[in-house]
Protein backbone atom coordinates (compact mmCIF):
# COMPACT_ATOMS: atom_id res chain seq x y z
CA UNK A 1 0.00 0.00 0.00
CA UNK A 2 1.11 3.22 -0.70
CA UNK A 3 2.16 6.41 1.56
CA UNK A 4 -1.49 7.36 2.79
CA UNK A 5 -3.19 8.22 6.15
CA UNK A 6 -3.44 6.28 9.15
CA UNK A 7 -5.22 6.51 12.44
CA UNK A 8 -2.96 4.62 15.49
CA UNK A 9 -4.91 4.08 18.23
CA UNK A 10 -2.78 3.74 21.77
CA UNK A 11 -4.23 2.68 25.01
CA UNK A 12 -1.89 3.34 27.90
CA UNK A 13 -3.20 1.93 31.47
CA UNK A 14 -1.65 2.27 35.10
CA UNK A 15 0.43 -1.51 35.45
CA UNK A 16 -0.97 -3.80 38.01
CA UNK A 17 -0.52 -3.03 41.38
CA UNK A 18 0.12 0.53 40.58
CA UNK A 19 -2.03 3.03 42.83
CA UNK A 20 -4.44 4.55 40.27
CA UNK A 21 -5.56 7.73 42.16
CA UNK A 22 -8.43 8.42 39.03
CA UNK A 23 -9.97 5.06 38.87
CA UNK A 24 -10.35 5.46 43.14
CA UNK A 25 -12.11 8.56 42.77
CA UNK A 26 -14.44 7.30 39.99
CA UNK A 27 -15.31 4.10 42.15
CA UNK A 28 -16.19 6.37 44.59
CA UNK A 29 -18.60 8.84 42.21
CA UNK A 30 -20.36 5.44 40.94
CA UNK A 31 -20.90 4.05 44.12
CA UNK A 32 -22.02 7.53 45.39
CA UNK A 33 -24.42 6.95 42.49
CA UNK A 34 -25.70 3.86 43.50
CA UNK A 35 -23.63 1.51 41.99
CA UNK A 36 -22.70 -0.79 44.62
CA UNK A 37 -22.14 -3.89 42.05
CA UNK A 38 -18.98 -1.84 40.84
CA UNK A 39 -15.87 -3.72 42.22
CA UNK A 40 -13.21 -1.66 41.13
CA UNK A 41 -12.24 0.78 38.70
CA UNK A 42 -8.72 1.48 36.76
CA UNK A 43 -8.83 4.23 34.77
CA UNK A 44 -6.29 5.33 31.44
CA UNK A 45 -5.46 7.02 28.61
CA UNK A 46 -6.56 6.66 24.90
CA UNK A 47 -4.06 8.61 22.32
CA UNK A 48 -4.97 8.74 18.82
CA UNK A 49 -2.61 9.64 16.12
CA UNK A 50 -3.18 10.49 12.51
CA UNK A 51 0.03 10.09 10.77
CA UNK A 52 1.48 9.39 7.38
CA UNK A 53 2.74 5.67 6.75
CA UNK A 54 3.34 3.28 4.40
CA UNK A 55 0.99 0.73 5.47
CA UNK A 56 -0.94 -0.69 8.85
CA UNK A 57 2.10 -2.50 9.32
CA UNK A 58 3.99 0.63 9.24
CA UNK A 59 1.67 2.58 10.91
CA UNK A 60 1.41 0.29 14.42
CA UNK A 61 5.26 -0.01 14.50
CA UNK A 62 5.17 3.92 14.36
CA UNK A 63 2.30 3.99 17.07
CA UNK A 64 4.39 1.42 19.33
CA UNK A 65 7.43 3.48 19.00
CA UNK A 66 5.66 6.90 19.92
CA UNK A 67 4.11 5.17 22.83
CA UNK A 68 7.16 3.95 24.17
CA UNK A 69 9.17 7.12 23.86
CA UNK A 70 6.81 9.86 24.82
CA UNK A 71 2.84 8.50 25.74
CA UNK A 72 3.59 6.01 28.39
CA UNK A 73 5.76 5.50 31.38
CA UNK A 74 6.95 2.56 31.36
CA UNK A 75 7.70 2.34 34.78
CA UNK A 76 4.30 2.52 36.11
CA UNK A 77 1.97 2.32 32.79
CA UNK A 78 1.58 -0.11 30.20
CA UNK A 79 0.32 0.12 26.54
CA UNK A 80 -0.59 -1.08 23.43
CA UNK A 81 -2.11 -0.44 20.21
CA UNK A 82 -5.37 -1.13 19.99
CA UNK A 83 -6.44 0.09 16.46
CA UNK A 84 -4.83 0.93 13.17
CA UNK A 85 -7.26 2.07 10.84
CA UNK A 86 -7.04 4.37 7.04
CA UNK A 87 -8.34 8.10 7.57
CA UNK A 88 -10.23 8.65 4.11
CA UNK A 89 -9.74 11.42 2.43
CA UNK A 90 -13.03 13.03 3.58
CA UNK A 91 -12.11 13.03 7.06
CA UNK B 1 -25.98 -16.80 32.27
CA UNK B 2 -25.75 -16.46 35.94
CA UNK B 3 -24.94 -13.60 38.07
CA UNK B 4 -20.66 -12.87 37.58
CA UNK B 5 -18.20 -10.49 37.46
CA UNK B 6 -17.61 -8.38 33.92
CA UNK B 7 -15.40 -5.88 32.85
CA UNK B 8 -16.63 -3.33 31.14
CA UNK B 9 -14.48 -0.67 29.16
CA UNK B 10 -15.39 2.53 28.47
CA UNK B 11 -13.65 5.17 26.11
CA UNK B 12 -14.52 8.66 26.38
CA UNK B 13 -12.91 11.33 23.70
CA UNK B 14 -13.19 14.66 23.21
CA UNK B 15 -16.19 15.55 20.39
CA UNK B 16 -14.64 16.72 17.19
CA UNK B 17 -14.18 20.38 17.12
CA UNK B 18 -13.79 20.61 20.78
CA UNK B 19 -10.27 21.97 21.77
CA UNK B 20 -7.93 18.92 23.25
CA UNK B 21 -4.69 20.81 24.84
CA UNK B 22 -3.28 17.56 25.82
CA UNK B 23 -3.48 15.83 22.53
CA UNK B 24 -1.86 19.31 21.22
CA UNK B 25 0.64 18.83 23.87
CA UNK B 26 1.55 15.14 22.59
CA UNK B 27 1.57 16.37 19.18
CA UNK B 28 3.90 18.84 19.62
CA UNK B 29 5.91 16.55 21.51
CA UNK B 30 6.19 14.20 19.22
CA UNK B 31 7.20 16.68 17.09
CA UNK B 32 10.11 17.89 18.90
CA UNK B 33 11.19 14.35 18.74
CA UNK B 34 11.22 13.67 15.25
CA UNK B 35 8.04 12.50 13.95
CA UNK B 36 7.55 14.84 11.12
CA UNK B 37 4.81 12.69 9.82
CA UNK B 38 2.04 13.25 12.36
CA UNK B 39 -1.03 15.18 11.59
CA UNK B 40 -2.74 15.76 14.88
CA UNK B 41 -3.56 13.89 18.06
CA UNK B 42 -6.62 13.35 20.25
CA UNK B 43 -6.22 12.21 23.57
CA UNK B 44 -8.83 11.03 25.58
CA UNK B 45 -9.75 8.39 28.36
CA UNK B 46 -10.02 4.30 29.07
CA UNK B 47 -12.06 3.62 31.86
CA UNK B 48 -12.18 -0.46 33.01
CA UNK B 49 -15.06 -0.81 35.37
CA UNK B 50 -15.31 -4.24 37.01
CA UNK B 51 -18.64 -4.69 38.26
CA UNK B 52 -21.52 -7.79 38.87
CA UNK B 53 -23.91 -8.43 36.31
CA UNK B 54 -25.88 -10.95 34.99
CA UNK B 55 -24.64 -11.24 31.47
CA UNK B 56 -22.70 -9.39 29.08
CA UNK B 57 -25.69 -7.11 28.08
CA UNK B 58 -26.37 -6.45 31.02
CA UNK B 59 -23.10 -5.34 31.94
CA UNK B 60 -23.03 -3.07 28.76
CA UNK B 61 -25.65 -1.58 29.71
CA UNK B 62 -24.63 -0.41 33.32
CA UNK B 63 -20.99 0.75 31.34
CA UNK B 64 -23.11 2.94 29.32
CA UNK B 65 -25.52 4.70 32.13
CA UNK B 66 -22.16 5.24 34.36
CA UNK B 67 -20.68 6.57 31.35
CA UNK B 68 -23.62 8.80 30.42
CA UNK B 69 -23.87 9.92 34.62
CA UNK B 70 -20.23 10.42 35.78
CA UNK B 71 -17.95 9.72 33.29
CA UNK B 72 -18.14 11.77 30.35
CA UNK B 73 -19.19 15.48 30.04
CA UNK B 74 -21.87 15.34 27.01
CA UNK B 75 -21.62 18.94 26.46
CA UNK B 76 -17.32 18.53 24.93
CA UNK B 77 -16.81 14.28 24.91
CA UNK B 78 -18.59 11.64 23.30
CA UNK B 79 -18.20 7.95 24.74
CA UNK B 80 -18.50 4.39 23.22
CA UNK B 81 -18.27 0.64 25.34
CA UNK B 82 -15.39 -0.49 23.56
CA UNK B 83 -15.70 -4.07 25.34
CA UNK B 84 -17.09 -6.13 27.43
CA UNK B 85 -15.93 -9.42 28.72
CA UNK B 86 -16.12 -11.93 32.07
CA UNK B 87 -13.39 -11.83 34.75
CA UNK B 88 -12.28 -15.15 35.76
CA UNK B 89 -12.21 -16.24 39.02
CA UNK B 90 -8.49 -16.47 39.12
CA UNK B 91 -8.23 -12.28 38.69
Amino acid sequence: MAEGRWMVEVIVMPKEGVNDPQGEAIRGGLRALGYAGVRGVRAGKVIRVELNAAGADDARAAGAEMADRLLANPVIESFHVAAVAPVGVEA
